[in-house]
């Protein structure tokens, strides 16, 4: 059996992300999705909390073929450290999926197997582009499944986006 | 919809875990299962680390009739803290279940809703029973769910938690 | 009886925390001070510790009508549980008061009263522009109650923050 | 202007302290409180929060000639770095009074002026009996200031303790 | 080259240490000692600084044929991250000596080279021993190298052991 | 005797650096070299771990004249603690060697002698120098000593620095 592991920060979980995931349910038996900076929350670029991130993740992949876990996973400030404490959080798995480059490096100078494909590409930068877009008012629903969409709506999301914009 | 949340440590996951989610699966919609002091591992208290309880778990869990998310929650080492950080880490819930006395302390002044009846009582206690007899070279299979034997196996738990023993 | 909550960082406390004050000792039985991010100093943006700050806040508000609380608050790092930390390092208060939309946020979303007037507005920004003016060697001496101006000079204040300034 | 230093962990304020604090008014211009272990409550040996503990030492100290400061303290959970944590906390101080040896050892270490009279052994141990007679239904009022009675009967804290203590 | 890791609390630095890098010194070109909790001081089971235990340890290895590092490492709280921290904190090894059950299942697990000949036995249980002679004023002096009983009596360490002693 | 400290991030460590200790060991009997930072890596300030900095110091000392300590020392995020923490983690010394002006103020705010002549500044602006050119495949190893560009080879530092770098 084969695991996969996949990590992101989910601010909030969008298209790019569902597309990954699509693709990861082709090839693993598993998918741990890692719900990175956890303990961060109502920040602009953070702006929601753990547990709302695992509700958006866990509607949006009702129809996912392929059972998945959704962890939580806390900064431990470390880099260092950071590979042995995500294999600490979550079962053990066989192959990380990532473009970004600090966990690709991470990751393999722990030993573990890491595949970046250009494919994985497509979740990058779409997080930033989906705040902006809230904050200016602009149309942002298209970008993100439309679980997510409710769950925004439920959590108030947008409006305290606006109100944590100014405080800066 | 009804969500409830249900904690322990699950040093190891046992049956009588299992049949309190089988009774809340009666009575919830959804379930959340916190895995508390996820921090910790390699210890007599808590030989397990949280991601091969999370494994334990979801494996014992194949036949639930009811949506579960199973959230690793590390220690955040203030209880006046806890109730908010868990909230934080976890999906909205409406009702905490537990006979743990602390933890209904302080959801109770948290202002969230929490039930403890006797039932909930039968999870007490035996994961120390389980460890002991770990230790003891006594049997204690029948006092988990079988996917837990599995996993122990597949761990080498039991010669871990042995080990350990030896430190102390 | 009515207590009011009224947190900043005071870096230094000046005339506009004193006017807010003065306002609430109207409407307010007692008045807690929370002294944020407690545990900094010696930065350039939070040059005095908690100790000093707590001092420049007793020695301005010797003639305050109204009973009050100076209590230093460390940073949670954690904005979800932020609410939740004030209070238990504070006894009960009913309404915070504040205009920092950050804090406005945390405390509505704990379910605290929270007020924020315009007249609460003048107390922004004043602290950057004090320690500029401290580091520029221009006159800031009549944006501060006397006693702020005492504390600075017995604490060699002015001649930390310039030397803190060529580190960068 | 001498001012003093005084820390305990008030679980809770009791006549002990009130009799060490009346002799010390008698010797300083102004006494600073510490509240030590700030960041504990909610346990068998620290059932009260920070803000808790301020409020009864405030309500106790009405009559206090002396002007004070009453600063909750978090533990750094290294001793090195104790004593200079509680300077960056309080106002300057010229003296610790403590009976504990620890603290003594520390401030001695540090280089500041410490006084250990026997006087000041009479708080010692009447806060775990204190704790020891509320948890056994025992007459616990006549060993603290009647204010600190009104204070523990707003926070429910005697039936708080009992929770606690039932968890063990 | 081969370079091996020996890590102890050294509290204090004794023969039994001693013996056992005389012995790592035949078979290692480099040797590395990791000084454990070096965060703890000031309490019974661990009263030196981690600097002093560097200095006890430097001086009595004068003579030692083998270039050695000594290096403070500072408790994480998490087993399941200490083999990857101790990694990060200090030059590169092939392989861990050591006798204490913990350790050698940390680095078994994290897939390092363990070795714990009875002969790495001998130092177990005389801290413990030291530390009980120099509270009960029996001789210590001969269990330890003399380098150390300079230093002990530089700090006033057996003074501060008593110290602290008396504030359990 | 006159044991001297002298501390950086040393990342990596360069000839400015060496030309300091070169400079203090004419003037002291020892040195201890405090490893700033300790705690990071893997970052565009702190590509490397302070176990690697360790070794780049050590071999690049192999001729210094003088005894010396390397010691790694984490940050405690906390300004006003941070020479007691220093203090803690290495044996006594008499003067500080910095041209870092928020070391020299916390030294002196602690009471420690500190010297900073402008030959120190010589180590300032180079690490940052290195880390840039050893990104844009300049030239940098004529800045270091040679055992250096020997241990970033042997841990294939500018290839982690480069992959860090398209993380941002």
């Amino acid at each position: 059996m084969k695991r996969g592991f996949y990590v992101g920060r989910f601010q909030p979980y969008h298209n790019g992300h569902q597309a990954v995931l699509s693709e990861l349910a082709r090839t693993c038996d598993e998918i741990i999705l890692g719900v990175g900076s956890a303990q961060l929350s109502h920040t602009l670029e953070n702006p929601f909390t753990a547990g709302e991130r695992v509700l958006m993740i866990t509607r949006a992949l009702t129809d996912l073929r392929c059972p998945y876990y959704v962890i939580p996973i806390e900064d431990v400030q470390r880099n260092a450290l950071w590979a042995a404490h995500v294999r600490s959080m979550t079962p053990p798995f066989d192959t990380c999926y990532s473009s970004n480059p600090l966990v690709v490096r991470l990751f393999f100078e722990a030993g573990v197997d890491v595949q970046s494909p250009a494919m994985y590409e497509r979740d990058r930068h779409s997080g930033t582009e989906i705040r902006r877009r809230m904050l200016a008012g602009e149309p942002w629903e298209n970008l993100v499944p439309p679980a997510v969409v409710t769950v925004v709506r439920e959590i108030d999301g947008v409006e305290r986006l606006r109100e944590i914009a100014r405080a800066d």
